[in-house]
């Protein structure tokens, strides 16, 4: 007989899921689980968050405020997370005293970049080449081996596109260190790709597998503008995407939905980055599929069965940023088109105001 | 030129929607509102509530309460319903503050049976033979008239096959007219119907309608069992169920989603009831439909564009009434099944728990 750690029983309908983060994710995702007759608490400093409007109850407070988290971690019966930059002393707090899903491991994993990038190769997958760079010596040493073009980001808390600099020629060098503000980071070499695509990929607690179909994403200042499905890949690239997927899953012991960016190329698929969490290039599932990534990462977290990511339309889903919102009359005239919103007072430039799912047909 | 009264400007998303009842269609309409970017008020005397879980905020007071009444008119943009049998004190008190659609004139309709067939017959329609019963005298003129079997309902109040009583003889009267508790009542004729199904339709503020494909009802024990569709009918029986709700929406300046229950017989279609509101049988919209039921009525409701009502797949809804919801491991572990739970707490005979879609395939 070999050792079996069993199981824990799947939450039952009625228990509370903790979600870290009150924005448009955490909202969503609170939707998700009372679809399924969960309740939800927010964990998140702002006040009227997206999240907040649709939860049944919502913690505002720091996450450094100690017995916030105490009284949040004890009134949850599991923890997940809409974002992968909570910070390491409250995960060690709410993990003594309720479980949190997806794992530590794949949050340790994608909150460093150069963590990312060890752990992704190691697994044998293909990265851009990289190499960690920390001052003016290591970035020279980086620009030597990886060339220019190259992009130095920083190690932790990027996103969107923010903490990049771009190094056209070994000129640049000196500018794009001084954008770090003196933050650890990575060089990246360029990868020339046709195009981008994501895989929205979840795992159960029993280890079952059921990935999304990739979307193609198109990005516009660094920020995901569209995801279509299906994306342009041949059936070999589709598997592949999918085993990939699935490895860094396995590997992770993963529970819950990950968002794996890829880049595809004459040479392979390469992998850009992974979220630990649903992912803007999984808004399409709400209408594309029967059950959408919000609701498969609810089923993983609370141990119940995976649910049916097959996709019975075709959909481009557009981001609404800043006053993109104002097109809202347009869209709603338009039949196809499925409305997205988030709550958010204000439309700053920059901000994910919602997104809008176009029905394009049949899934094909 | 002739008068035309201008339509109101449609609310911002961002404004709140006021909600009259907090069970689970309540909750549902929630959801849909928060997709769209609205918040939303419950008005619910019960703790506790599904629709509370999700909503903004739930004002919990009797609808004699006058000054929650006014507090939570004052706090909203736009009143809606779960249910038809609102007081209309509370009412008259919401609508001298913020308006309430649908209309009084089809709460008025609905809430009363007799109205309701008069309404209906005076529109042309088909309904069952039917006559006013106030007491004996009236009940056995209107067997004699109609014949037996009929059925004898309470004018008010009536829901899921409650305050009805059958009459397979003249013998029966006086034991259902003791069922009625002194009750105003209407005594109807068996409809001999090969089976029933309902028209899920909606009106927007410009008198724009749009109809969900009409679905197949099967009820056990006077509650709704499954809805499936497509139901039963012949390309002729579909556009006349279709235009049917139409005119009755068309006379009742109506603004929201209806639900119509229809007898199929041989000699055309009966109309068995109207609802003023989202309906139970409208549940596989949710599954079925890029915009399903809730979207639309919340659409109505705030004077945007109605969406698309094209129905993608074929569905069958089952309603989970009391500890069916015990089979909630079986359903989710079949792929093919989305669930949709409420949120109460107990399982009790009757009660409605939740329902699951079954997605049967493409649209057929």
């Amino acid at each position: 007989m070999t050792d079996v750690t069993p199981l824990p029983a799947p939450l039952p309908s009625g228990a509370t899921i903790g979600i870290l983060g009150g924005g448009q994710l955490g909202r969503m995702l609170s939707v998700a689980a009372s679809r399924l007759g969960f309740k939800t608490c927010v964990f998140e400093p702002g006040g009227d968050c997206p999240a907040s409007h649709v939860a049944n109850a919502h913690v505002q407070a720091g996450y450094d405020d100690v017995e916030a988290l105490k009284t949040f971690a004890q009134s949850v019966d599991v923890v997940t997370y809409e974002f992968e930059n909570v910070p390491t002393s409250a995960l060690d707090l709410i993990e003594s005293i309720v479980p949190i899903r997806p794992n530590r491991k794949a949050l340790a994993v994608s909150q460093d970049r150069l963590s990312e990038k060890a752990f992704l190769s190691g697994l044998g997958l293909t990265v851009a080449p990289f190499a960690a760079v920390d001052d003016a010596v290591d970035l020279a040493e980086a620009i030597a081996e990886i060339g220019t073009p190259a992009i130095l980001k920083t190690r932790r808390f990027g996103y969107d596109g923010k903490g990049q600099a771009r190094i056209m020629s070994p000129d640049d060098a000196p500018q794009a260190l001084a954008d770090m503000a003196g933050a650890s980071a990575v060089l990246e070499g360029f990868v020339s790709f046709t195009h981008e695509v994501s895989v929205i990929a979840a795992r159960g607690q029993a280890g079952d597998i059921s990935c999304f179909d990739p979307g193609e994403n198109v990005h516009i200042n660094g920020i995901l503008h569209t995801t279509t499905v299906p994306a342009r890949l041949s059936p070999a690239q589709r598997t592949d995407a999918v085993l990939l997927a699935a490895k860094i899953l396995n590997a992770l012991d993963y529970v819950g939905v990950m968002g794996v960016e890829l880049f595809v190329t004459p040479q392979g698929l390469v992998v850009n980055e992974v979220a630990p969490r649903v992912h803007n290039s999984g808004h399409w599932t709400q209408n594309g599929c029967v059950i959408d990534q919000f609701e498969q990462h609810i089923r993983a977290v609370v141990g119940w069965p995976l649910g049916d990511g097959t996709r019975h339309s075709n959909v481009e889903m557009l981001n609404l940023i800043g006053d993109d919102v104002d097109r809202m009359p347009e869209f709603a005239k338009n039949s196809a088109v499925a409305i997205h919103l988030y709550g958010k007072a204000d439309a700053k430039p920059g901000r994910k105001m919602g997104h809008v799912n176009t029905v394009l047909g049949p899934a094909s």
